[in-house]
């Protein structure tokens, strides 16, 4: 692409970092923002900057956060007691939508993936086990996604934790909602025939 | 879609004003932008603002510009008497990647669509004329997309220009290289047919 400009071909190289924007894209934003305000870009540029440059993690759950500790971790409206084990920010803020959990999360920054090269120890498990043992924790939900490195994961922590005691669950797995048994994969099928449920809790839980 | 921090909020609610751009895309952005270090996000705000404050329009063919005349115009390797018309900066970016141009443009800033309220007036057609008055033009090309607004601007300034005896010519229309005789519309194949070229022009432009 031949620009005639410097200063757009810089903001278009530079939205064309971002993932999933390639250069037509890129274009076609920079565009946008030309024909907006002075003020208004002023605007998103000094949110971006600040978003960066100010946001910190949470001491305690390591999600993300205004100030030194979360807004979740320091509602005293929600349950301290139960901690949600996620694998990244992205699945708080999913979680977070559905309304449905009142409990506190712990982010691991991960999943244990030999392959990848990543261990336990570059993840925020070592900081789970300290603060289970520190705090009055009931149970530990885990949330993360269906598949080897989550139930490794899982493995591992659970192992870690057995000696205290806690009650320790899972999040469903199962046929979505809206799904047909037809497409459904066979293991998620044979799984969710063991794990059945009695219809009294179904039809509560609707 | 529920955040912990009002400072990733609102970087994501920036991001979504783009177009294009949904909630869950610019979540996806402003987590990237999280994981960069704070240098590289503060470049690409500053980049950003920057386009946007000092970018200017060039004073002879409203051509993005980094001063009062553009690159292409101060150019003194390119022919200053042949004016590309185009509707916008993106056609002349366009044009330009294709390497084959080596003339001056004129932008529109549009075309003309009754319709949509755009008439001669709100387009950079009283400066065109003036231009093609004042400076020793000796050749008009229309770059304009194909279509009845397309062909009603050529037509208005076809017009206007013709008391000065200038050359105007219009990109050819056919059939696009790769394409098959078969799909094209009868619209495009009847006048490609009118339009039919010698195959010694053919062979000597491949």
């Amino acid at each position: 692409m031949q620009f005639s400009s410097a200063l757009l071909e810089n903001a278009v190289n530079e939205f064309a970092k971002l993932p999933g924007i390639g250069k037509k894209t890129a274009l076609r934003l920079v565009l946008h923002l030309l024909k907006q305000d002075t003020a208004e870009v002023s605007n998103f540029s000094e949110v971006i900057a600040k978003m960066r440059s100010e946001i910190r993690f949470c001491q305690r759950c390591f999600n993300v956060a205004d100030a030194d500790i979360c807004s979740i971790c320091s509602n005293s409206m929600r349950k301290q007691e139960i901690i949600c084990v996620v694998e990244n920010i992205r699945d708080v803020i999913a979680i977070e939508s559905t309304q449905q959990f009142n409990g506190t999360y712990h982010v691991l920054g991960g999943i244990i993936s030999p392959l990848d090269g990543v261990g336990p120890d570059q993840l925020n498990i070592e900081s789970l086990i300290l603060r289970v043992q520190k705090e009055k924790t009931e149970e530990l939900i885990f949330a993360l996604n269906p598949n080897i490195q989550g139930d490794t994961t899982i493995y591992y922590i659970q192992k870690k934790i057995q000696p205290l005691g806690i009650r320790v669950t899972t999040i469903a797995r199962g046929i979505a909602f809206g799904g047909e048994l037809e497409y459904t994969d066979e293991l998620t099928l044979g799984r969710s025939l063991q794990n059945r449920m009695p219809v009294e809790n179904y039809v509560s839980n609707r």
